[in-house]
């Protein structure tokens, strides 16, 4: 044991080293709600692909379990390393190698935040699009999730805006995948695969990005609805319109008195219609032309009237501003309201009532709720689980996510399977599908170092 | 011999199976203009996800290499077989399965042309906007070479617009891959490992797409250059802009007046003004408003003169048409005045004018030449090479090519790797990410069945 920390330690250098004692406990765990933390044995901080890719190679040759740690802010476990296992913290590759105006595309290293790089992009009039709840996550964590969030109706998730990537394989080689360039069709899309793979495949140690013009002009709309039906039943109708909203989500009532008493909103709703709600419909336009995004607000508002929304109300900068904020932090205002633990399934946006229906049900007849709000132009239902008892809200959970795969969705949106749920998605998955991932596994990570216990139990 | 012929036979039937004599000539070759057709030993036409398994183990059991088809239509060879092997037809797999305007998706067989497919989601206001220059070719065919074409530039390649897959396994299952939803993250992303593989890892039998709404109405603008470096530079003024062009495409002065000579299109450009002129930038635009297109036309006009164009065109919607039809049949242009093979080359955007005029001066040291068209909002150069001479043209294509990887780029943009390009691909990509790619073909296709000779040699 001795032998390995020392192996270690010299390739970061002593200084970029942790053992035992000495590990603070963050690196023990991410912001998953039901795991215990659980300390590592190592971390280390390398400071280039090299670095990693001895730090890999040592593992490996050690049998030592390695896993990969950005912000720490994933909500699945897949950041809580094993017992006896190496952390690998990309906190020092943190810098944004280059913003390419030419090509609209950035370099950066794992370690840079979503917030630090927008901020990079916006100096020249550029975007990051991709927008998780969390803008300190990392992207290097970003990858290893596929990391949605709220603009992803409009720019996709991290996979629709990584180009290429370089990583070190557990077996040693530093490779790079993709590159600068829009498409390629030579070869496998090892870029692809890595990213989501929850870093059970590889260590990704630089990402290449596309950026996109930033437009200087946005509005929001928020449409409160008698009849959730409604509100999902407005969704299509909005999308096929062509106003193109870069935010389309549906905020429970409940979920929604949670967010502005916390926060102390005044979105201007009065008293009688927030009763009378029983979810609401969030859409933000942008637009680089300030008469057209009127235009676009007008042409959505009425489309909500005649789609039934009991009013229809344009915040301003302000207010709209400060209610994404907080729909951004509904995970934490979930967990401060006591919430158990969070459903991410992705349905078929079509199914999206039914679903939601059938979990509240469930959850009730479990002696438990759920309050939710989501990702509406994708499918994508955040449900707040309220269900203390382990046991029996593993057998609800289980039930939820197989009527999820039932009506053709899958276990996790955006948040990943980490250890969190990982268990659900081996129990409901297509076995020949676990195998083939499990044969994909071993032809990148043959010694299985990398993350035991995610993905694959 | 003749039992596996029998039972081959007896999977699909009698009257879907062909062997020796019996194959038309069609089945030994694609539309790849450098190899020598290649009649297999048998063709089936399975009519069902479960015959293509069958077929699969069968051909796995007596070592019979299989090769699937499409419409044929592939310019890389991929779909030519190989000696003694089983060409998998997929003629009668040809049904647009469900075209579901709530998740503005389709359900497709593979065997459905592109043509077909956007005709059946433009009942329904939609359009599957990839648009190959061959619209008889088939989804699995697109699927497999991760076909792109002129709408690139504004709703990606195939990879953007597939959301789910169910394919056949070397190994005699049969998986679903993704669905009908946005994003998924659950696991490796099989249904991306699949596209662009070329039929060496799974057969598809599905295809699950996006479809978008269809814009009403369009423009095209035609803007002579006397520099091909202004062209370029031209082009990420346009991106920035926000006009958001669907089309934008270079075409240089030699290979637009061979369209315009073949088609006998006038384009209304004066005589002196073609005479000076290097290279055209072709920008088409749409949207679902008519004064808004027309703005949008004045402000691309206004840029592209700020920007150096001799002149701006606003073509008319007949010559439009014809215009980009022509270039889309591009390829058979250049095959008819006598090119011997063809670059597909992509690079960063920023690159093209280096790597473009790189190629050509190449080209002209070996005695031939290199002329062109491409999209050139995604850096995808499509050269059509003459020079005769077999071993000179190999070194030709080997230096071209290693340029475009020099500088950050990739062999093939959209064309894939086939039979013409694997032998490139082997020399010039880095040995370490060929070798994962081979372990992980080896994870699908223990036994090697899957198109032998394309990617790996």
């Amino acid at each position: 044991m001795d032998d390995v920390r020392t192996r270690l330690a010299s390739i970061v250098g002593d200084g970029n080293f942790l053992a035992g004692a000495e590990i603070p406990e963050d690196y023990g765990r991410d912001e998953d709600l039901t795991g215990r933390p659980q300390l590592p044995a190592y971390v280390a901080k390398p400071g280039s692909a090299k670095e990693v890719a001895e730090l890999l190679t040592t593992a490996a040759e050690h049998g030592v379990p390695v896993t990969a740690r950005g912000s720490g802010t994933g909500i699945s476990g897949a950041a809580r390393p094993v017992a006896g296992g190496l952390v690998v913290s990309f906190e020092r590759m943190n810098a944004v190698l280059e913003i390419d105006t030419g090509n609209h595309v950035a370099v950066v290293q794992p370690g840079v935040t979503v917030a630090e790089l927008d901020a990079r992009a916006a100096e020249h009039g550029l975007t990051y699009p991709v927008r998780p709840g969390e803008l300190s996550g990392s992207l290097g964590g970003n990858v290893a999730t596929n990391a949605g969030g709220m603009r992803a109706v409009k720019y996709g998730v991290t996979r629709d805006n990584v180009l290429g990537l370089e990583a070190a394989l557990p077996t040693g080689e530093v490779i790079r995948t993709g590159g600068k360039v829009a498409k390629s069709s030579s070869g496998y899309d090892l870029t692809q695969l890595i990213i989501g793979s929850e870093g059970t495949l590889a260590l990704v140690t630089e990402v290449i990005v596309k950026l996109r013009p930033r437009l200087p002009h946005g509005a929001t709309v928020l449409a409160p609805f008698g009849d959730f039906g409604q509100v999902m039943a407005a969704v299509p109708e909005i999308v096929a319109s062509g106003v193109g909203p870069h935010i389309l989500e549906y905020i429970d009532a409940a979920t929604m008195a949670a967010i502005v008493d916390r926060e102390g909103l005044d979105l201007g709703v009065p008293a009688e219609i927030r009763a009378a709600c029983d979810a609401y419909l969030v859409v933000a336009l942008e637009s680089r032309d300030d008469r057209r995004l009127a235009e676009d607000v007008e042409t959505t508002g009425e489309l909500l009237s005649g789609l039934g929304a009991t009013e229809v109300y344009v915040l301003d900068g302000g207010a709209a501003r400060r209610l994404i904020e907080a729909r951004e932090k509904a995970f934490w205002v979930v967990k401060a309201v006591g919430c158990d633990d969070t459903i991410d399934a992705v349905v078929p946006r079509t199914e999206m009532p039914r679903f939601i229906a059938a979990a509240q049900e469930l959850a009730r007849a479990a002696g438990g709720d759920a309050l939710g709000c989501g990702h509406a132009g994708d499918g994508n239902v955040h449900l707040a689980i309220r269900c203390p008892d382990p046991a029996i809200r593993k057998k609800l959970f289980t039930e939820i996510l197989a009527y999820a795969v039932e009506l053709g969705g899958q276990i996790s949106g955006e948040h990943g399977l980490g250890r969190a749920k990982t268990g659900y998605f081996t129990e409901l998955a297509d076995p020949a599908r676990i195998a083939l991932m499990r044969r994909i596994k071993h032809a990148f990570d043959p010694t299985g170092i990398l993350n035991p216990g995610v993905l694959f139990p």
